[in-house]
């Protein structure tokens, strides 16, 4: 049957939602603020108002629906083990069941970065490659693997934390209670502690430069744009860091590709030129013999999840062929 | 049809054959010198008068005969890359064909890290997962990675590379000319060579212990089980920059187990141990809730290498069944 899928990517800030056409065509997109704040029911109330809207408003017959979450969920059950930025309530809460009961179309959910991985694959960075690896540089750091063609899940459905390599033995304290994750040294989150560092212990250019005590990576980004001493070192450090990673994976996996997304990766050439020089400088094994890795920013930008989880549902409900 | 396979590991120092009948069961085996100095001529009529034998000894048919070599082949062409330790005569040499004119059975070749893979999953420690990685650890470090029940060749045959994965940023300098790679700080070739700078200034109690002023790793490993500290630090040193290296691939790839294999897994916990304590240690996000990872040590020691090149002529010739 000729038909549209909806994908929704439920972010701790806005949900956006988007349906796609046969032919990989936006027929359908909208964001709301998430006000994740005000608690479960709230944000299901949005979500169940959107798949309505949504299906109402397409165009085509609308024939599954996919939703990405920023957590852990279990994978058969789609009962949410961990949404991170939510309220704890949603701990535990059958999703999945929820929204099935309140919508006419069939619902599947995915970890919003396997999400986001799917849609390069479908249609951004990933499409020409049978093997690559996915990173989405945000306020954390996460990823996804192609394999063979498919996303890989790992055996608990867990595969992808790259975020969680440990980069240097003693370093910065992680979220997860590791010591010197990826994540603690070159997220969003980490580039951002560095500048409040920086400014609090006397660099007054940088704190000039970005003009408050309480730096983000948009700010810092636009400073080191403005040749910002600290702000370029800040991102060249991370940089080096996710592409010592980045190397590692390449010399495990031999994929023909990397692809970079998430809301850090806008930064451009500032964070991708260290990244590729570090790749290239740690995976010596592989080139030129081996015919190296290609480096690529993801060009689907902030709609990767929404994307993806229309093409999770159109993959999940058998339209695979539509692509 | 009812049949055995042959599997033969050519190594530097030591060619070993092995047949292996429907069951898994040793039909023949042999080992002999491999006299690699003498050329490849003579290696070559080695080969062919162990395939000769072999097949005439089995007591049942061999269908087909698996070849693991240590260093880098073209999967397509069986033109051999790259022969470490062998002389030069060896790069771009047809080897595939060479042998298929002299013999009678379906000849196959394999890199030996991946044979060895193979053979963990068919007969030894990874038998009971579908996702595992196995590392061996001996003169040099690789790998091998078994996703989803197959063998994981990457995007140009050369997946597994986990020995030239950068553990310290400015450590020492490898064979492949990165710094800091894993098997630059943790391989039996920088074990010994810790104990030999060691010995050179002037440790006379790990001197005296080893006894040489040259230790091998066995030496060292004995070393260690009398309690000399050198020797003990030199291990847990290497165990542990191991240990995160394998951490960072778990959480990339969520296997269930990690199975550890090679010349120097022979010296049991003294590496294993701290192996398995950093893996924990860096894979907080893994435990309790995501299941965490197996640590076992191969069953198969030195003959992972021929069973891994009979199971791998078994899987190319259509045999697999017979497993």
């Amino acid at each position: 049957m000729q038909g549209a899928y909806l994908g929704i990517d439920l972010g701790g800030t806005e949900i956006k939602a988007v349906v796609v056409g046969p032919g990989g065509d936006t027929l359908f997109s909208k964001r709301e603020s998430t006000h994740a704040e005000q608690g479960r029911d709230a944000v299901l109330e949005t979500l169940v108002g959107l798949i309505r809207e949504a299906t109402g408003r397409a165009g085509l017959p609308v024939l599954a629906a996919g939703l990405a979450i920023p957590g852990v969920l279990d994978p058969e059950t789609g009962i949410i083990e961990l949404l991170t930025n939510f309220t704890p309530e949603w701990g535990g809460f059958g999703l999945l069941e929820a929204l099935q009961v309140q919508s006419d179309i069939p619902c599947f959910l995915v970890n919003d970065v396997r999400a986001a991985t799917v849609a390069e694959q479908m249609w951004g960075a990933g499409k020409p490659y049978r093997d690559f690896i996915c990173i989405a540089i945000g306020t954390g750091i996460g990823g996804g693997l192609v394999l063979n063609g498919e996303v890989y899940a790992g055996s608990r459905g867990a595969a992808g934390e790259i975020g969680h390599q440990t980069m240097v033995p003693d370093g910065p304290r992680c979220n997860c209670g590791n010591l010197g994750c990826l994540e603690a040294l070159a997220s969003g989150y980490a580039m951002a502690r560095d500048a409040r560092e920086a400014i609090a212990t006397g660099d007054v250019d940088l704190a000039q430069a970005v003009g408050t005590d309480e730096p983000t990576p948009e700010g810092l980004a636009l400073a080191a744009d403005q040749g910002n001493v600290t702000a370029r070192a800040i991102f060249s450090r991370a940089g080096e860091h996710i592409g010592r990673a980045l190397g590692n994976l390449v010399c495990a996996l031999n994929p023909e590709a990397v692809v970079v997304g998430g809301g850090i990766a806008m930064a451009g050439e500032l964070l991708l030129r260290p990244i590729r020089e570090e790749i290239e400088r740690r995976t010596v094994v592989f080139t030129p013999r081996r015919g190296g890795v290609a480096l690529h920013l993801s060009p689907l930008g902030g709609r990767a999840g929404a994307l993806g989880a229309a093409a999770w549902a159109m993959k999940r409900s058998g339209g695979e062929r539509a692509k």
